[in-house]
């Protein structure tokens, strides 16, 4: 079965390319609130549960003895820019630590942020491990194994203790087990667990009200996203979709992508969690579909003109010229 | 109705996207050779058509009385990469027209060579319009105005005579109308006109083959073709889809991208023109999809074996680690 086609993107008056997707809302209880396309089949959550994997760094007490406070957690939450403020968290993580940034295994990237990617270039650097999108969340992941006296060289394994009690929360918050078969190695080479577009909403869900948690994963849960929601540039960074909708929304929406086109938020007021994946993997049409899901989600008119340039962004050319645009379908009409 | 599934994009054992589109493959006649998807839906050709665009430049006799040669032709039918061999040149297009460059009016982007980018930052510079991918189209557009005495200011306006060369050549090669409900505006800010794939197709058979044309016409084509296929670098760049395909196929294949996940193709020996859109806008499909329509039409085991890398083209994270790939789904079967 196909997905139906949730954006479109135009070029004047006409439909230029099409994103199909499917979209879960759920509550705490896992009942469905919307579903558009096939919410049963498995994605790939890839970065969009960051702060789902970063709940055992604070629930541990890792985070607490290492003195990480709401920016380093925001970090280890992040898949951030690479702009000269993140790396500097990042840097101070791995500090308090005692470690190098030959510790982090992420692999190396330039900064996505491509001002800051220019700076580097103009001043002689190069890119380095800090700067890959994923650092602070290996920062975390070299903390919560400090603080277990582990093996800082294999944080990124399967087996390792550090990937174990990832596994194991997102099981218990997905309410699904995640085999061998579903694995997979993430472009930071820790695993990616591949699980039903509908259990990881729930997953959303109960990370964004604490329910149906022990009381200390609730906590961790509610520290995590305060960290986010009132850091929202650590956690992505300048002119970031991620960023610019906690900027206005606040403590309201948490909200983190990941890559090939997934979306998670966690709305704590509404006790809902959404998952969204663009088929294709496209970082602009998923925005486009999450937007119209919190839109839709949220359903009054003075969050609908706070979400509208997201749900229908323009485009322009080289030349600032606005030739087109990009719009939900009717899918998202109630 | 929506196109079909015709790529797949792995993570470890699972599939993780998919991509949707047509695939339109057509004698200089019209007959349908290949067709996958809706082939009468309009496509926007983009970047794709930029060696038909070119033919005015060559029919004209511009670039003969302005002394471009293969080098030249080749850029003007490119979407380049930027790198200095690219704007050395482009330079050099616009000094024989005694233009600066400021008389380009594609806009200003950074390399998309990234090493390119790096090196000019490093060196203290900045983006220019020389290294926008279109900077030798519309040096190309810029010598065909100066040959015809035209206003070399608004060349890229569609009442342009310039412009209107390219839309009547586009007309004929494609036996299309290109009504002004059709035209929108490309990321250079020329018009682009959208056309049924399969009239795409079409364009291109005629293209490749110099049928159904003047003579001053398919030797321009002719002319074209092997200034792109023996200058495969001068057309896309290192590393390069396009560049990589002619490299290994010279004068058997005409290849070329275009924004939005177009590509176009022409097979002068066997008579044949190719149009593909991915729908989501997608390059790296639309390459897979391209290279999997070429595999199905050339139908040999050698063709095959110099195909499989674009074909299903291995993925790696910033490790370096092979953690998936890609692959055309059963539907590009015969």
């Amino acid at each position: 079965m196909n997905n139906p086609v949730l954006v479109e993107v135009l070029r004047g008056t006409l439909v230029e390319s099409r994103h199909t997707g499917a979209v879960a809302a759920v509550d705490a209880d896992g009942h469905d609130l919307l579903a558009l396309g096939d919410v049963k089949r498995r994605v790939f959550p890839r970065s969009a549960i960051k702060a789902i994997q970063a709940l055992p760094l604070v629930e541990s007490g890792a985070a607490d003895r290492y003195g990480f406070g709401p920016e380093e957690l925001a970090l280890a939450c992040a898949s951030h820019s690479g702009e000269p403020g993140h790396v500097a968290v990042v840097e101070r993580m791995l500090a308090r630590l005692g470690l190098g940034e030959a510790a982090l295994k992420c692999g190396v990237h330039w900064p996505i942020h491509q001002a800051s990617a220019q700076a580097l270039a103009r001043a002689g650097g190069a890119a380095r491990a800090v700067h890959n999108n994923c650092s602070g969340k290996h920062a975390g992941f070299l903390c919560v194994a400090c603080a277990i006296d582990a093996d800082v060289a294999r944080y990124m394994q399967p087996a390792h203790p550090v990937q174990r009690f990832v596994k194991d929360t997102l099981e218990a918050l997905s309410e699904s087990l995640l085999s061998q078969d579903v694995c997979a190695v993430d472009g930071c080479s820790v695993p990616t667990w591949a699980l039903p577009l509908d259990k990881l909403a729930l997953a959303l869900a109960r990370f964004a009200t604490g329910t149906h948690m022990l009381p200390g994963r609730a906590r961790a849960a509610a520290r995590l996203r305060e960290a986010c929601t009132t850091h929202p540039w650590h956690v992505a960074g300048s002119g970031r979709f991620c960023t610019e909708v906690m900027q206005k929304f606040g403590s309201r929406i948490f909200l983190k992508t990941g890559a090939e086109g997934v979306y998670c938020a966690g709305l704590p007021e509404l006790g809902i969690g959404i998952a969204v994946k663009c088929d294709d993997g496209t970082g602009r049409a998923a925005e486009v579909m999450m937007a119209a899901t919190l839109d839709r989600l949220l359903n009054n008119d003075a969050d609908s003109a706070a979400l509208e340039p997201f749900v229908r962004p323009q485009l322009r050319n080289w030349n600032g010229i606005v030739v087109g645009g990009m719009r939900p379908t009717e899918a998202f009409r109630p």
